[in-house]
């Protein structure tokens, strides 16, 4: 495998889906599952509302992980959840140009992620973490966080 | 409560809708809650996929039946289910006038229901389990029964 | 009825929400019974996704209309819907103090939903067919559109 | 209002469901909405996937509160999400009478939750916390802590 | 890329499914991406719900494209939504052989797209949009324009 | 194509995902297409909800089988629904694995299927159709059933 600088533009070869149906495994389980498939390595875990046989409402677990990480992920899905199996298959992910930049708001300075297209900027993203600490802090609205750092990267384009 | 024939048109103000969200009941014990709650008298049962706390996909059952029913149903769901609790409030429910009749196809007779709106027929529905069984017997898509039947009916209007 | 000026804070005790749940319509028809509904009234309707019985996956509309509406709406569904009844019941909407404004961007003026708390604009929300007919004249993305928008109205808290 | 000792099995017609449609609020901000809704006094909160008109797939936030506790939430989903408004209903709650008993494990004691009907055990929960805890803690499946207390509470039937 | 006439039976194996997890993009701009990844030439664009880390209700959209196509929409998707990346792999589309005919009705000629197996028609399927304006025209249910279509088809069995 | 005995561990890659979406087909007839797809030797068949174009809700149906069985499937969803075409991809599926061992409870006897990793039980699940045909028998909750079978083996680990 060729190690790509993260924050480069680069399409990765070495990705791989897994999926589950999970039609006997309580939710309250599969919150905690989340959490030990994104410790264990996994690039990200969702769940799909899904309909099987017998009239049972079930969920189906995707995960995006890296090839040498997926006998990790297959160990944990057999441990923690009821599934007897697993299905994958390859897929290739093109991630784009990204760096990191700060802005000062009154609250705090908070993380920007950018996203650059032929090296101009047409994206940019506060961090989740950075505005919600500083929302519980000074009890002000998470929303407000975030319009006020659009607000002050409004030139950016 | 004021019994009404069940084929004229009228509205029932004597229903009452079900609620209950389920974290921890496994999927493959809810096709068979459905059933229970259908034998005991409820007039529709379905669910919905819902997000709850702490990342748990979870199920809504919602049920609607008649407030004479609604012991019945608790019953049914703190006995089968995880929950500690339902929630319920009353709902109106306005039923068109219907009818049957029977229409014959090249592979049996089919039954249909009509539904009547100022006294002329807007609605045709053939009976699933009719097209069902007839479609298993004659080894032909039930697609095509349906389609049939509706080619029978086409002069309808 | 009492009328309400439709953009002072007020409590509206006159409305219904209408469920029909749906398992024999094509999902072709569903966006055509939208526009309908709309049309003749409705303030909402939207579409959840269920699980029937039989296995059968099935869609829920449900409408919020006034009362002097319902009318109107029982026979759009049973005349362009298959199913043979609706159900109903009442519900209280507050509805939060709000007032328009324009922005100048660099494509064009754009029409902003303010929403105010005792007195405190604490919304903005950019009108979707002014950003999305200033996108499409300008080629420009609706996002780049609405991110400008924030960016200008970064003061307004 | 009447206070009901919250371990007796009770019906509580004092609550109220609110339900919120958000097709322009940010899925990033929702899970920091329901923690702030739970802080603030809401017995439940809960997100169904809908499709709203113009293709828009959203999300409808229900939560469940007692009658006293409306304006909080009211506040707070003004404040937090970019909804204009709010609709809600009241609803009735049945509880079924519950108490808490421990049970001990080798790697530590759990609390169970039981719900009795006519005075009998029909129901026996682990409480989540405590086995997510010690799966931590000892590194097991958290799968195996649930069946291990189920396999020691097989005779409470 | 072999070109395949479209409307003879064939199997394409230039296609790519490309996938998105979308959390942090209001719902609002999801209509107008759809409409613009169709513009430049996806075969299908449809969205799924999802559920993300840290109690995120979210969306996934998933497109088909051939592979010549797979640029454009990554541009799209990289301009118009938050993503910073896309995934994607490629599959199999099987089409069956089809063909145009036109059915009169009293409202208008409305035109079928019939499906064939190996040379028989096995299905009929009426355009919604030939459907959908005659029902506008004439005030008719739309219902009722595809049942009459499917009657004058009955026999095409 | 390598036989695997069903009950060793093993990975199977000649597995395909077959993909339809269906806007057109009533939801009615889906339970009715899935049963025939098991019946045709499917591995597994399930719907996601999936919002469409022009505001049309709708259903992905989704299937795995092996090789060659794609044809027979084919021909079923052709018949069966509305589809003019089905899209499919490889993938590999890992099995776990696995031995059915019996359990006595005090209605009957119940299968139940052991899951074993590396030599050792991870997993013991209890057969569905054994649990409901008792609960049915002797009128006892079908969790009761599943509880006191999981008291059982909770020696297991």
């Amino acid at each position: 495998m060729v190690m790509h600088p993260p924050d480069q533009e680069h399409t990765d070869d070495q990705m791989i889906k897994v999926e589950v149906n999970l039609d006997d495994t309580p939710g309250e389980w599969l919150g905690y599952v989340m959490d030990k498939l994104f410790e264990a390595g996994a690039n990200d875990v969702y769940y799909t509302p899904i309909y099987m046989k017998k009239n049972r409402p079930a969920v189906q677990l995707q995960l995006l992980c890296s090839k040498n990480h997926l006998e990790k992920m297959k160990e944990i899905l057999l441990l923690e959840t009821t599934t007897l199996g697993i299905r994958y298959y390859p897929l290739s992910v093109y991630r784009m140009e990204r760096r990191m930049r700060t802005v000062d708001t009154k609250w705090g300075t908070i993380t920007v992620k950018e996203g650059l297209l032929e090296g101009e900027v047409v994206k940019v993203s506060p961090e989740y973490e950075d505005c919600r600490m500083l929302a519980e802090k000074h009890q002000v609205p998470l929303k407000q966080i975030y319009e006020t750092v659009w607000g002050l990267l409004g030139n950016a384009y």
